[in-house]
């Protein structure tokens, strides 16, 4: 404890692309369509060692970006959204490792997109991109890993929909990490966060200024995409974090006036993150993603979920946060018994904390020092040995 | 248990409208403003005894309306909304006692609210409807209950926003009924709820149809209403039962396209839902309803909810539900607790269910036995005696 303080920004970072060239285009996606030009907006933290054995790949969440630590100008307000767990000295050590993160396929913040330009019609995709899946963004990933010279990486670390990555980053491609660090992930959405993500869309698609998509050279469908995002921020917070930050407490004096003046301090919150977030995020964007999350079942292909893991080899770190109530602790679970009844190298731990499934980005005090002793620890490489 | 199987609908019952005149109108609300000609529609089951002392109220939920149990008519699809509990042998035992369900203010089933005529202006109020409190519905109630001739209820039971009246009922008219039975409710929206309501709320609002309100004589905002049912559905199940009732099973087919066809069942499900709401619900008395909820705390007045609880007379029956997460265990117990200490005749229990905060209509064989002994029971009534 107290290890960790709250520090100030990494340092300045600048932004890279990735463009898939040669043999690596067209990208083929799980869903039998392919990708033309796909780019992939990266920035990596510290630097390569001598035999490239140090890399860490971050995996962002469901409205995240490559931006996960450090400021790209001197003046900006606010660091990379990881930018307490990133840094020297800090769990994910600059100083010692090499830290990469991608924006995800799908995205909408420098990664082609729905947003982006389809080079056959020289018009973006909209809902012409192909739907895409965790697999997919997880295979792109892998041609920037490799386009970046590493074979293996020290460990993928990802949290949310970033876990999933990492679950997938694991089990398909088994000797391309030593570790796994997974934060308030699970191996399948449930039917609630289905039906979370099926509000969040009908917002956005009831909206007229959606225009099935093409509203690229008009406003944006902003009131349905924020609504969405309103539920989605209910569902970050926990109810107990709710009663703690806003309570019952009225945005503007103490008595109820009875008209439509009246609001609570959490419905002021709720409207100021649906309207930050339509200025940073693409709608289409939203709908394609939490699509991709939709998908995600890992042992969709196995009797159990013990057979998804049985080809892997990376040695799992896995927590999950008490009163997330959207990636639960019971599904955490779920991969720690299929991870241990599977024979592999797992560590968990629920770390007690009130923030709910936004835990992963806020209790970086215990989180660092877990994460960072778990990177340190030794730990047998499976994958020499030829083991099951 | 088995001793209160699924009947019947316990017969044809008739609408009543009583219709506030003289004395009683205008209507004066907690927010200060007045309403004239009010309506109330309600319905009764069972017949009043000689001596008036067999009436029970029941108060309706968010959504519901009079209409509690029984048939309209023979063809009629489906009875009242709590037919399990009301009728002969029932529970809410017919033969036994006068049952007597009104429609809330600010509603759209019969009881005047936004969608009615305005007679200052010939116009439907729309949003100059004014704000509506719990304790607005529960003094127009009351009016009813004095009209029909009944000066002490014996016994007010509500589920929900109907539990919110009975508590209102319980401290407003504290010699007003011998016994309370409040199910699956609180006594304070909690941060989270409010969340929740403002966002549907917002999607609404957001339906360009809406209009300000003033949709009547065109189209109503469809989609926006769809949207915020689907979010209070997702709040009225629990996750266990999204996941017993749906799981990841797709609406058609056993794979996915990948395309805009794929479907999950639990999507169907929620479409189904928010359709079938358009049509027989007001957009604006949503917004209005959601309200009163959100103004909704019993001890606002009062250092502690004990105080709220000191002047009340009638003994309770209070029943959670394990998976209710809108309306949970712990709000059910600091009711029980403030009771408690006020010295009040408190029983409470929490049935077992997976029903989220739809149990109180669905686990009808457990709570009919909980809810029929309790009104069966011998107690002291309290207000007798003068005590405390």
């Amino acid at each position: 404890m107290g290890v960790y303080p709250v520090r100030s920004p990494s340092g300045i970072v600048p932004e890279h692309d990735f463009a898939l060239t040669g043999d690596d285009t067209p990208f083929h996606l799980e869903g039998g369509r392919t990708l033309a030009n796909v780019n992939v907006r990266y920035e990596t933290y510290g630097n390569l060692n001598d035999d490239r054995s140090n890399a860490i790949l971050v995996l962002h969440a469901f409205s995240g970006d490559a931006h996960a630590a450090g400021l790209h100008h001197p003046d900006d307000p606010t660091a990379g959204w990881w930018d307490l767990m990133i840094g020297p000295g800090r769990a994910l050590d600059t100083n010692r490792y090499f830290v990469i993160s991608s924006n995800v396929l799908g995205s909408c913040s420098g990664t082609t997109g729905p947003s982006s330009t389809d080079p056959d019609t020289g018009q973006r995709y909209a809902m012409r991109f192909p739907f895409v899946t965790i697999g997919d963004m997880v295979r792109l990933q892998h041609q920037l890993v490799t386009h970046l010279g590493i074979e293996r990486l020290f460990a993928v670390v990802g949290g949310s929909m970033g876990g999933m990555q990492a679950l997938d980053w694991a089990v398909r491609y088994p000797h391309a990490m030593e570790r796994v660090v997974l934060l308030a992930t699970t191996a399948q959405l449930s039917a609630q966060a289905i039906a979370f993500n099926e509000v969040g869309r009908n917002a956005i698609m009831s909206d007229p200024l959606w225009e099935n998509g093409d509203y690229y050279d008009g406003p944006v469908p902003a009131r349905g995409l924020a609504v969405a995002r309103m539920i989605g921020h209910i569902t970050y917070l926990s109810s107990e974090s709710m009663r703690m930050k806003f309570g019952r407490r009225l945005q503007r004096g103490d008595a109820f006036a009875f008209d439509a003046n009246d609001q609570f301090a959490v419905e002021s919150y709720l409207a100021y993150q649906g309207e930050k977030f339509v200025d940073r995020f693409d709608a289409n964007s939203y709908i394609y993603l939490s699509r991709a999350m939709d998908y995600f079942d890992l042992s969709v292909r196995y009797p159990h979920l013990e057979g998804a893991f049985a080809a892997t080899r990376a040695a799992f770190l896995i927590i999950s946060y008490s009163s997330d109530w959207l990636f639960t602790t019971a599904q955490s679970k779920e991969i720690v018994y299929a991870l241990a009844r599977a024979g592999r190298d797992v560590s968990y731990t629920e770390i007690d904390s009130p923030y709910g499934h936004d835990a992963f980005l806020l209790e970086h005090e215990i989180q660092s020092e877990l994460v960072a002793r778990f990177l340190a620890s030794p730990r047998v490489y499976r994958g020499q040995h030829n083991e099951i």
